[in-house]
């Protein structure tokens, strides 16, 4: 007989079989399952050659869960959803109290909330735990958002340390907090990716249509972006991305060649929808997600262009008289710094749909902690993320990320590139739904004074629902169109 | 003993009262009943006072369900949720089989889906119909959007086609479609008058802020406007509230002595939620809702305002440069102009959201039809929802609102005075995020091809996510990492 593994993993496609090679490469012993076998084979087979990796192949849940040492810790990465229930209820038939299933799927929060009811009636710990980094990440340093069970937690620690991507204050994992927090962050995480992924394409395009940038000036401006306050994962693969060729054709580069219609996966419309829920404003991240419903419209939006385009004018011809106005090494400096604004923008609406969730849910998440967890490992990681860290650091009540001092400068400094690069965006017709969010979130934040004062007094004229005052405490309620008569009868 | 009632209401706050003496004024004999019984005698002293109107008080809901004629049908208006399914639950033990429940508050559509379910296990059948136009619409007319059973529709045809606002084409209610649908397509009207409000409010901020009106200047513009196509029951008391001075200090208009805090009861909510969830992009909804989010903060945005103005310059300044440079008539000009054309934006977003629900629920849903029972009674009550019930008349599949020939003509004509009034606020800093979100909805819609197409290859980069490619069909995936670095090397 084989000696015990010191963890378990089942659920072998790509992303639990590199995670599993990750654990194992970091010394920890550990049995891997699948139901469909032959991905065992293939796993094993990949431990032979990525290092002779501690892995032990199994055929059938029980002989899987004998093999773990107790108490049992087990990671399921599954398709979220009742493929997740099945296999817990495949795998905890076997299981004994004090054991430990970990999903490391990106599961609905509420899902994981059960199912911690679900197993704790059979003694059983629950982890629903974000993993973030893509294949990549999971082969060699994800970062880890384990929430749930901090005894569960506890029994793991030491493995999730070494396995998570590593940054100078540390491993990118940490306790959330209790129930389904992990997975609720790592949804934030994902709708902060997409305003990201969002707010770059807009850079793009803006540089790309209005700056007239060839592919390779692009490849170079992210290049040089990379090295500055922009400095981050997601950039850095832009500036990859403009570099490939296409060789299929063997004409030109590969990003001209991809249909611009974008796919997405949930946790983006559950990060709005959450947003809704607790009344936090996410109006760049909503941006994201609707710019990728908008996308996959191409039929309607091909129709439309031929429809709403100025009369003899085209698409194109509009954008040739921006372009022999612009300024590109202009252009360029402001639109680094309205990307630049923007993102600040987004991470403050993720950031604070975090802090309204935790405060619903008493999760006491620590956002200091959390920025600091994605400063690797992750699609967001950043060098701008240790920035955040400190920000809350320096006031843990800090109401808005945009009210630190250090991002409050830097926002100033930098608003009137961003209010030039969408003003030239808005003149030329190029959407930037990303960037005009968050200058929108940014002039809203900002404003004493808002007109919300109108439609208060709009909704007490039609349905009574009265209003406050600025001058005197209580709720007021005015005959609005009575007195609008007497006022008309008197001029 | 009494004759038998044509109908019974239960539910007497102002709403309930209302509505009950519309239908005695209309000539249909009406039971009344409330729990708290004084508002029985509220209403039935209303009842003699507002013309001895045929109202039946009733202080149980034995005598109340037992003085209605067979098959009966009593309307529900109480607090949504738990409220109503309490007053059914009292109700239906006296009612019969053939008999109708109708819900006329502001209900979330599953629960009435739900409720059709119950209370079908008795034979008796339900509506859930939507009511807009506050208690004076309830009072003199509303727009009546009734979903559920047709067979409860028939009974009480007669009676909700007189009840209704009348307009030149009809009654403004027509039988939805089976299910939810009355509530979720007032759920849509709600959300649509929250973006008509929030546009409305920003027309507002920018012609105090950047063109310096006061508000006797404002009420005669939108006086002004109400002659032209921008006639509707919000631009008009929008004009009222203008007018009215204050009382209380006796010193300015009311206006500008309400607290700048916009309150809210949850279909904007639900509306922008659905919106994600079908994945229709309905961002000038959306915005609507953040800014009333974002209104709420008011001690942040003090703060705020003192951190986030340019060093050295106050809101007031930077407000006087941009004011000094303002043509007040052309500004007023354009202003209407963006107004209109963003309101188009909006109500295309309410319109597919519509269209994408009845597609999911195969309710069938008429759009066209749906536009024409707004035409009058309900808050969001315009002339233009007339073009837009000929729009879908003219094309009952037309794939979107803006690409209407009429609505696309009227939106090319006025896009240049749109881009001026957007570009304005964005360089005083006036926030404009729901006519940004307009703007931003049209340049998306209307761009052949958006920058997602560096979406899908970051996507694909991280995620191995896989992309289309413009010039051959398939799924595709590539070694981006690798092709870059092999670019790079031979660079």
């Amino acid at each position: 007989m084989e000696t015990l593994s010191r963890i378990g993993l089942a659920g072998l496609a790509v992303m639990g079989q590199n995670l599993a090679l990750n654990i194992g490469e970091k010394g920890f012993p550990i049995s891997v399952y699948n139901r469909t076998t032959s991905k065992v084979d293939e796993t094993i087979e990949r431990a032979k050659r990525e290092g002779d990796l501690p892995l032990q192949g199994h055929y059938s849940p029980q002989d899987f869960i004998f093999s773990i040492q107790k108490p049992r810790s087990v990671i399921i990465l599954v398709k979220a959803g009742s493929p997740v229930d099945q296999t817990i209820s495949a795998l905890t038939q076997f299981m004994d109290p004090g054991d430990t299933i970990i999903d490391g799927g990106n599961e609905w929060y509420e899902n994981t909330e059960r199912r911690i009811r679900e197993v704790s009636e059979k003694g059983i710990l629950y982890l629903g735990m974000g993993v973030s980094g893509g294949e990549e990440g999971a082969r060699f340093g994800p970062s880890l958002m384990p929430g749930g069970s901090y005894e569960a937690y506890k029994n793991v620690e030491d493995i999730v340390k070494k396995v998570a991507a590593q940054v100078e204050d540390g491993p990118c994992v940490t306790f959330i907090g209790e129930g389904g927090s992990g997975n609720f962050v790592k949804m934030v995480h994902n709708g902060i990716e997409y305003g990201d992924m969002q707010l770059i394409s807009e850079a793009y395009d803006v540089l790309k249509v209005a700056g007239g940038l060839s592919n390779e000036e692009l490849a170079e401006v992210f290049t040089e972006w990379n090295n500055g306050e922009l400095e981050s994962f997601l950039v850095e693969i832009t500036a990859d991305i403009f570099r490939v060729k296409d060789d299929l054709t063997g004409e030109g580069e590969l990003v001209d060649k991809i249909l611009d219609k974008t796919g997405m996966k949930g946790t983006g419309k559950w990060t709005v929808q959450q947003a809704a829920e607790l009344s936090v404003a996410a109006p760049t991240i909503a941006a994201s997600l609707d710019s990728r419903y908008l996308s996959g419209l191409k039929d309607e939006r091909e129709n439309a262009a031929k429809v709403l385009w100025e009369a003899g004018m085209r698409e194109g011809e509009e954008v040739e008289a921006i372009r022999s106005k612009v300024d590109k090494k202009r252009l360029i400096d402001d639109v680094r710094q309205a990307l630049y604004v923007s993102k600040i923008c987004s991470y403050a609406q993720g950031m604070n749909l975090l802090k309204a969730k935790s405060s619903e849910k008493n999760w006491d998440l620590n956002l200091g902690e959390l920025a600091r967890i994605w400063k690797g490992g992750c699609i967001i990681r950043a060098v701008f993320l240790d920035r955040i860290k400190k920000a809350y650091q320096r006031n843990p009540g800090l109401p808005n990320l945009i009210v630190d001092p250090e991002f409050a400068r830097e926002m100033v400094q930098r608003q009137a590139a961003w209010r030039r690069v969408v003003g030239l965006a808005i003149q030329a017709g190029i959407s930037t739904p990303g960037m005009c969010a968050s200058l929108g979130y940014f002039d809203t934040y900002r404003r004493k004074t808002l007109p919300a004062n109108l439609v208060q007094g709009q909704r007490d004229y039609f349905g009574a629902h009265t209003y406050e005052r600025i001058d005197r405490p209580g709720a007021f309620h005015t005959e609005w169109a009575k007195l609008a008569r007497q006022t008309k009868a008197a001029v």
